[in-house]
């Protein structure tokens, strides 16, 4: 037996580890002071009332003879895809709940609708990035071609004549970097993408951060994106979902290539590896986008976007060069006096005892700089500002 | 953008759309008959109270800041990894929980796990079969050899002086079958995989229903099967969890081939493209493993074990062959007077009101043959037994 040799290719990631042993010897070392860790990439808020209720009642249906649910569609139950869709109607977007496909969160799809592609594609992707957009391509062996995000572009990278390519990975707002893309500039995409029957998988995993009216919160709000785009959804930040594991992901019919529809592919390879997503978080689902949901989570999202503007407005009264911070939970910040991310890391951590993380994790671009995360508690996001204040830039 | 150009080579299976049409028009033109389904592969009897307590008990620290829970390991909480552990130590297997991987379910793992193969492995698979262990290989291009099981070898085929693959599928207790392979049976099988540096893929989802303490309920069991096999399992059909949906698979670290340990594979597989079974669903689980649950799911395989001796007791007395019917949920029948699958499903259907699934659906060698399930309600059985005793053999 032979195993996939493509495996051997894949680096292993130190990032998260040696963040973990610099803050034990920091904190053995300073068992006195606390520490404030701002690059926690998890929510921290629970899940909210509408949520809970919903999973109570969904949890005695189950235990119930009269009520009790087997075996779903794979795709998932239409009173969640009828929810879906009518989320994205508020955004101007009309789908058909069979283009709609309910998933146990963005991670899981965005590494397996690899599935349905051939391995000879050219994949392009954004460097600094979400490191599971590269490791899923190196799994399969597929070339990788990286575009530049940078401070001249703002980390919000355009192709170009020379820009060539099957696939490309677009995420916005984005992680790492907070950034959102304009309509405008993802036309240039959607452009790019038809030009060459090319396709977009988006990852809009932080789209319910988007307050600014004008910002594009799916890529269907584009013209012509229906033709050459999948996006990838998650209640995860949306709505407290980290560890309740629901998502969706929206393949429009119109998006065919080689005369099939990856509608169809999708739906293949989910009845044949998937067996859908639990009833119970299903029901919890549906309930996020009520009417009474929806109010909540909106309250959690200001909670968090309130942090990310704490964080903001210290560093934009210092001086420092940042994206985000408005319309995502991450703030991306340019290391003050040309430190390296590891070297910043290093500096905050052993003068304030705050722990964030090194972009320099994220990819070549992300070198000088680094993430902060707004989904801490505020009077932590209070107080390391303080602390933060007092940098000499 | 090219697809993954294996999709068009997979088969459209029409046995189940097939099935529903032939009993609406039954139904259509026999308004006054009621139609007794044996063809379910789907449980009826709701989650056990272990479960529903558990599971409300978790939903209410979901909804609690200070017991919320996020992101867990992709791999499963220690908790339900160490009650797998326990559960398997009562066969006598020992396990680390380091070899114990938390799932949604097994139909997920078993067509996931072929990411960590080469795609130029040999695949075995026994005919008939669950039908994904077929897609999912020509999903991947490989190269599959079926090995007959027939009623000489009581479906439950055994390699040869021509046997040759790298990968192999076994299911025990089967499914459509119901055989269940001896300890001396599986030993040639682990046998003829540590010979040839093989992988045997061990599916036990019908694990629980083995009753003869003679017969092995893990591959585990066997001396041996630690250096050449993957063991597949779920709480589907043993805890009723085809709607809420957990597994496990387990990878013993002696399991090594090109000198990489399959279960660090399976892990990276894991941490990159998975990210885990809800908190509540997984205490849900746990649950499962409790005393309490271990004896309010064994009324439960019970109940329908009675269901599958009463039908083929009604069989046995009526001459035909048949495997299956104890040590699992299902039964398979040859088809009397030599009645192709079809044939004998229209018999059955028009004459008696009973819906039961055609053997060629799983497979060549299924042609002539016909499965019957044991999870419908006793007194639907017992009722279509009473008409069953009628047919004239």
């Amino acid at each position: 037996m032979k195993i996939n040799h493509n495996y051997l290719n894949l680096k292993e990631s130190y990032l998260f580890s040696l963040i973990a042993k610099k803050v034990n010897e920091y904190r053995q070392q300073n068992p006195d002071k606390d520490i404030i860790r701002l690059g926690i990439g998890d929510v921290t808020l629970p899940l909210v009332p509408a949520v809970v209720e919903a999973m109570h009642k969904a949890v005695s249906e189950m235990g119930n003879a009269d009520t009790f649910k087997g075996y779903g569609e794979e795709q998932g139950y239409g009173f969640l895809r009828q929810a879906v869709c009518n989320y994205y109607a508020r955004k101007g977007v009309l789908l058909d709940i069979s283009e709609v496909f309910i998933s146990d969160g963005a991670k899981s799809d965005i590494g397996n609708i690899l599935d349905i592609f051939g391995t000879d594609n050219a994949v392009i992707i954004p460097d600094p990035v979400y490191p599971v957009y590269v490791d899923t391509n190196i799994m399969a062996g597929r070339k990788i071609t990286f575009i530049n995000g940078n401070e001249e572009n703002n980390f919000l990278p355009l192709p170009d004549e020379n820009t060539e390519g099957d696939i490309v990975y677009i995420c916005s707002p984005n992680n790492p970097t907070g950034a959102v893309y304009t309509v405008e500039q993802l036309k240039v995409w959607v452009d790019w993408a038809l030009e060459r029957d090319a396709v977009i998988l988006f990852d809009s995993a932080y789209e319910a951060y988007i307050q600014d009216s004008g910002l594009p919160t799916s890529i269907f709000q584009i013209p012509g994106a229906k033709k050459c785009s999948i996006e990838f959804c998650s209640l995860s930040k949306t709505a407290g979902f980290t560890g309740t594991r629901c998502g969706y992901t929206v393949i429009p019919h119109d998006l065919v290539r080689d005369k099939v529809s990856l509608n169809r592919l999708w739906l293949r390879r989910q009845t044949t590896k998937f067996n859908g997503v639990p009833y119970i978080v299903q029901r919890g689902a549906e309930a996020v986008f009520s009417e009474a949901g929806l109010k909540q989570i909106g309250e959690q999202i200001s909670y968090y976007l309130d942090n990310a503007r704490i964080i903001a407005d210290t560093l934009a009264g210092l001086g420092i060069w940042f994206t985000g911070g408005k319309n995502s939970p991450y703030i991306w910040l340019k290391c003050p006096n040309n430190m390296s991310s590891w070297e910043f890391f290093d500096y905050l951590l052993n003068n304030f005892g705050i722990a964030g993380t090194p972009g320099a994790g994220f990819g070549e671009n992300g070198e000088g700089f680094f993430r902060l995360t707004a989904f801490g508690d505020k009077e932590d996001v209070r107080k390391a500002m303080e602390r933060i204040g007092k940098i000499v830039v």
